[in-house]
């Protein structure tokens, strides 16, 4: 109901705040049997954490995940999988300057309106640090179904734009450079935009392209819970993203309905795939892909007029350790929630036919 | 679980195939004491039925919602509202020609890989009749809000864009032509489009954007469930979208944090509105608007060669009576759908603080 | 959340009040494939309705299901079945007398303070009328299940027990006599006990013993939603029911850890089943059983001193066709509950392991 | 879904099994603004803890939680409640050898033939130690719903019952001696009883009743989440429990319903209460009261013949500090559940009228 659980069956429940002791969460309905390969899991957790290069927020925080539970010697029991990261590295005195300031294009104001009070301390419950539980969880959601394949990547940086068709590109070269873009060229002017963004301490957005390979046809639910809707859902949930189209998407609605059907081949596979891999809610078995936009991280280290909670006027000037753009290290979130999504459904599929 | 079900305690249920006796639904957790206007229920589902224009399908449903229970002496009782519309004029027989055949981009091979067995009757729970449900909860769900103000239009129809942005509009004048879409000039080109297509025997995409007024700010849910999140899975569900996008949407990835940042005002109001209404996942009380991209309807009056069940190859040509562009029939279900999120995160609010 | 669907994977949702227009349910969740067998279903409906014998309420109802959706030629599809039966000997009238008043020991109190109003009419929402619902899903819940053998019968009506264990019943015989209790010479006892209250427009209350055979072990969770608590909180939802108790229940209390225990058999059956089936939650393969306590029908035909919604006192007589006893009738009803319970966790179980 | 998870808007999903790391859980939907009384909820757990006197478990698990979210500055923020209580003590040698053994009466076999792995140590999850985290969250919902007492305490162990009704007893002498029972004399046979049992090696069960006052009209739903049909759910979920009736009861099922009606009085009260404070499933404003029964604990310390994994005939011998009765114990937990009830039913009425 609060909005702190995601999935049906394969369920993430997640709690904790930016400079809390602790965030983590709960998984619940992962079937029991599945060998876990924590390094995997630590490893994903790493593609997300700050410090990793020079175009990231420097902070350095560990981020190790411990495992309290449902896990025996080395497999899952089918019971609850209790997770803890603890926060090491909180500097609350960074965020002291902002306690009754509302910061513009944050969370400040509507979690005081909604709530009457707040943990002001680095964003609180609506920090990003939160999608590092959702990580985890993917990681597990992905070793679940391990056939298939789930490949996210940068496809634009503010007006740098990968033109190339996913088709053409080596997904296997996306973590070979530190915006994760498989376009190599692309990549480095990309890399450089943020670089250019940082001195003047400004921040840019950008967008990712998820791939998804080996789907078996059938799985989604028809009305409500259509697979595109729920993978909809998923994205639009990740921080900063304002966004999502799959398949054909908003080019789609441009074109005639004789140029954007796709035309079956006689296995059932199709020719062209503008449906994105799904059509009415349920996969038909081709590629998953579609777009999630990203708009600019809103702490800025320019000087910026603003208000606080008496309504007066304040000057604020972004600190802290922020990202310059939220993309690179957003790679591993989107493939983390689309992952949780698939294996909800993978789960649901087993209960679909007599 | 079965994805039939829509909200959090202001909850939709359905049921029904477009060819079965009668569909249906029931409406869990609407407040006692609600003083019911039946008429303007059936005003919102004869906006979204067939045969109410020339650029619309011919069929002729009369759509006439009956009420079966929670309703007494014109009041909500608190007790589930349960209601039926019949399906008067099926004409089965305009579909035995696609009983074994799956048609493109439609949803006949994904159910038949999903289920094993279906209903292949006029797309049968795939149809899109099963919106004419969504309305009658959502026309309720408007009742429970009378004082948001949820306005959709038309906002383009394949490369004939409304270029304003919609507060230069006149929203009262959405329902004055056809296309749904309140600039006039922009309006006839629309469905001079469409009439054009139709002759092709085509059909052709078109997007709808959605403004809603009055949202008090504090509504949301702050990680899973942020109110963004839910409109879009909310839009997604719908039969033939392909995007969703809100506030500054893909054009905000584009932007710089310094650009794109809404200042605020002393009184909690910004002077731009790029987030769209929501910042964290939460009403702000600025106006949430939206865009929603609708493919072309699959089924074209044209000569197509698919495949059948048994993978051969099959000519096959649309029959029966189909809608040359979905966009001026949705317009309601897009109203409807975020009225349904609208009332559930307003019930949601009355938990949230002691 | 507001109480009207039970079940999460296969779930029922109801509306309905005794005498609005109709009552009737969705089934969300049942799987493809299953070939339904119509009359079976109305069986069950015929088992529960009035009027069919002497001992219960001599209203006439005819209690026609009819099926609106989910079944296609005879199987279900995979989409939700929607199902309703008219209300069509409501006898309104019959109620106008209590429209303020509030009749002892029922709900007309409490729903008034709960909703602020209330279809006053034969109890509206909180008559047992609502529980043929939960016996059109429970059959077809049994057919789902079809390996899995539920009966209920009549374990006691006032101080009339069955002696006996149930492994000494014929439980074949359950529908030889209008009570539903498998021992000849006792149900003549309880249904001389009925009629010599009926006699005195009195009432009485009642035991049902269920008894499940053939469960598989491993179904059910292990903490919130032990099988057991399934099943105690489904026999408590139905109407009039004071308690539940399965395997050694309120007698087990009394007991010693050494005389408790049941010992296994090396196949994994135990020797006794004071655990009644049920270990932890989890079904161990022995029979699972239960009995409910029903409490008097609170409508007698007695005048009773009672107070109106202004609070003054007020004489009042129970007119009306009602039941001196709602055991017999509740049988069906019992079983309808176990099955939904049951067919909910076998679903559940083809998820649990890798 | 995997029933680790009560509650509908006030959320308890826990984790944890008694020899791993640590049990914890996450609280959601507490509203905010709820100033925090830590120290009560600690004495909460210190009452469920073993050690605590001379007739339970001799174990020592100081039992302290830690809260790692949701809680700022002493006052609920309403984010997600994370707390974790550390197994400090587990000696999990003791349990090697049942390693392979499916102790009679236990969760053994049936978490095997359920999950096909099983963390054997000391019960793993289906080990009692589990309810300390429905204790911490009963407490923190005891605060939100202060102005309602819930008072449990043992009314039998064994043979030896409390006679007089509960208004004749001082429900403030509860806490006066170790089997938490305010009639002093029978308190003192029951733990002389408790005592024998004990030295035989052997355990015995009883009953706890339970009495909750100052519940105000209108709280509960009316179909399937009957407030009591909740409540017996959320007994029969702790661990031994076998049966629960509220009100009259099984001895209800006996009466007549000219005896057994509760008059009004002219305020709305009633002049007797068998009702036992609900009625059609919702709260009248009298006493709520209810009696659950629990078994003998199975682990007794005599020689038992069983069975292991591989179907051969074993001997065992309970070792470890085990309850010779698991009443006095379960008493704090019987409060925690009903005050997890009684909170999310509080919320949900918010939400029940415009």
């Amino acid at each position: 109901m609060a909005g702190n659980s995601f999935g049906k069956i394969f369920k993430l429940s997640t709690f904790g705040e930016s400079h809390g002791v602790a965030i983590g969460g709960i998984i619940d309905g992962c079937p029991s049997g599945l060998k876990l390969n924590l390094e995997a899991i630590q490893n994903e957790l790493d593609r997300r954490k700050p410090g990793q290069s020079k175009i990231v927020t420097q902070r350095k925080e560990p981020d190790i995940v411990e495992f309290y539970s449902g896990v025996f010697e080395g497999v899952t029991t089918g019971t609850p999988i209790g997770f803890v990261i603890k926060n090491t590295n909180q500097k609350s005195k960074d965020y002291s300057h902002i306690k009754d300031v509302y910061r513009p294009s944050h969370a400040d104001y509507t979690y005081d309106k909604k709530y009457g009070v707040r943990d002001y301390r680095g964003g609180g419950r609506s920090s990003a640090r939160e999608t590092a539980c959702r990580v985890v969880a993917g990681a597990i959601a992905k070793q679940l179904i391990h056939k298939v394949e789930i490949r996210a990547f940068t496809s634009s940086v503010g007006d740098i734009f990968v033109e190339q068709p996913y088709q053409n590109l080596d997904l296997n070269a996306i973590e070979n450079n530190a915006i994760r873009c498989p376009d190599e060229a692309i990549a480095k002017k990309m890399i450089s935009k943020i670089e250019a963004i940082k001195k003047e301490g400004d921040t840019i957005g950008g967008t990712i392209t998820c791939v998804i390979k080996n789907v078996p046809a059938g799985l989604g639910e028809p009305v409500f819970d259509k697979l595109h809707a729920e993978l909809g859902k998923a994205m639009l949930s990740i921080n900063a993203v304002k966004g999502f189209e799959y398949g054909s998407g908003f080019c789609g609605s441009r074109m005639k309905g004789s140029a954007h059907n796709d035309k079956f081949n006689k296995d059932g596979s199709t020719q062209t795939n503008l449906s994105g891999g799904v059509q009415g809610g349920i996969s038909n078995g081709m590629d998953i892909y579609f777009r999630v936009a990203f708009k600019p991280v809103a702490t800025t280290l320019q000087k910026q007029e603003t208000i606080n909670s008496k309504g007066e006027t304040v000057q604020m000037q972004g600190k802290g350790r922020h990202d310059p753009c939220v993309v690179p290290r957003a790679v591993p979130i989107v493939e983390a929630m689309a992952a949780l999504v698939l294996a909800d459904y993978f789960l649901l599929d087993k209960i679909t036919r007599l």
